[in-house]
């Protein structure tokens, strides 16, 4: 790759992500001037939970699994990250430690970038701050939201939900998605065991009419499938704080 | 209450919110100027969820639960706030509105502060700035935490770690410690219905010989109870996170 074609990609990707949209040029080209392209083999170890943070990470294409282990050996997943999304970017307010581990889920390349960049920026530009505390702000009414589904859903109804934020809300009749990754990576993403999982897809497809066919999911309606999951939900539907995102 | 009783009191109270730790005292002024007492019956609402914010909280006295509900009326808790906690002051990453109800728990005394002008001082002020993105993501480190032992620690496991979280982790011998509230309110807290509860609570004295006697628990061994509970956990024992503070 080019430096030229380096430089166009990383800013694409830039572009993409809210925490940057009102951010300074020179801060941009500071970043920008710091980065570098890492690829990454299936089941690669990018860092460790706990490892010293220098760098954050903005995805470029495939899938990275964060996650942690408990003391016994079990994988709490916390979330898989894909094209645009950032990460490690939080190791700021966590004494620059990591907060999780980080490891392609499949061959990904990932820019890295520097970290004191951007805490300088966030330290000293007002809107920048405010930018980072508008994602933060995001990412924990999403946790909220994971933690009430954990209370209140059924498996099903959770993994209809799953479904539900990577369809087209607004329409009123059928709808089709491809999912975004392989089931067993879904349901440990939903912190189902994989049995679970599928008894909960099984009991989806005859609660909605739902059809999966190698990986693309069908249903007649979206509505449908509001019906049955969002019922034990506190938000509206369709999703409020979508606007356009996917999960 | 006289005025100068009033303002004692609520500096007090500011003075333990790390959020204000660093804080011009110009801001101090000016919030406190702009304070209200205001005492609250026991289940009395002080606000619902998405209703237009203007104000944010402090907890002078009592315990308020943070809760949501979901369309079929379910009652999702998202936290019980007690003596020295904020809460309402996300409701500025969040279109002005509330992204909860709050409930007095139990006859409580909240402060209410001006949320225009934490908002002016966090656009303005970067030190401010840093402490409300340290502030969220000691929020967010707790959230995290949470889903992880939602989706990997047994209820009683869950309820251990409830309770090592109340008590001095520093002491290898017996520890003590008084219940922050009832435990129906315990049970909302941890997600749990009163029936889980009640088995987790049979399962915890049997696996660790702790006793509970009129909102009072008494163990043999801090050790023992978290050998038991943080096996399933990712973080070390004792916990980092808590550096004196309690749950």
């Amino acid at each position: 790759m080019t430096s030229s074609d380096f430089q166009e990609r990383l800013s694409r990707q830039l572009a993409r992500i809210p925490l940057f949209h009102t951010a300074r040029p020179d801060f941009l080209h500071a970043l920008s001037a710091q980065a570098q392209l890492i690829s990454l083999e299936k089941n690669q170890i990018l860092f460790l939970h706990e490892d010293p943070a220098s760098r954050f990470y903005l995805v470029d294409r495939g899938r990275i699994k964060l996650f942690r282990e408990t003391r016994n050996g079990e994988q709490a997943v916390i979330d898989i990250v894909m094209n645009s999304h950032l990460f490690g970017e939080t190791s700021l307010f966590e004494n620059d430690l990591y907060p999780y581990s980080a490891e392609a889920a499949e061959p990904s390349c990932v820019f890295s970038l520097p970290l004191s960049v951007l805490k300088a920026e966030i330290e000293t530009t007002p809107k920048t701050a405010m930018a980072m505390l508008s994602s933060m702000a995001h990412t924990r009414r999403q946790q909220d939201q994971e933690l009430e589904h954990r209370t209140l859903q059924n498996a099903p109804q959770r993994l209809g939900c799953f479904l539900l934020r990577l369809l087209d809300q607004q329409t009123d009749g059928p709808g089709s998605l491809e999912l975004p990754y392989d089931k067993t990576l879904i349901a440990a993403r939903l912190g189902m065991q994989p049995e679970t999982f599928s008894r909960a897809l099984s009991k989806l497809k005859a609660e909605t009419g739902l059809q999966v066919t190698r990986g693309r999911v069908e249903l007649n309606s979206v509505q449908q499938l509001a019906d049955y999951s969002c019922t034990a939900c506190s938000s509206e539907f369709p999703c409020k704080d979508l606007c356009g995102k996917k999960f």
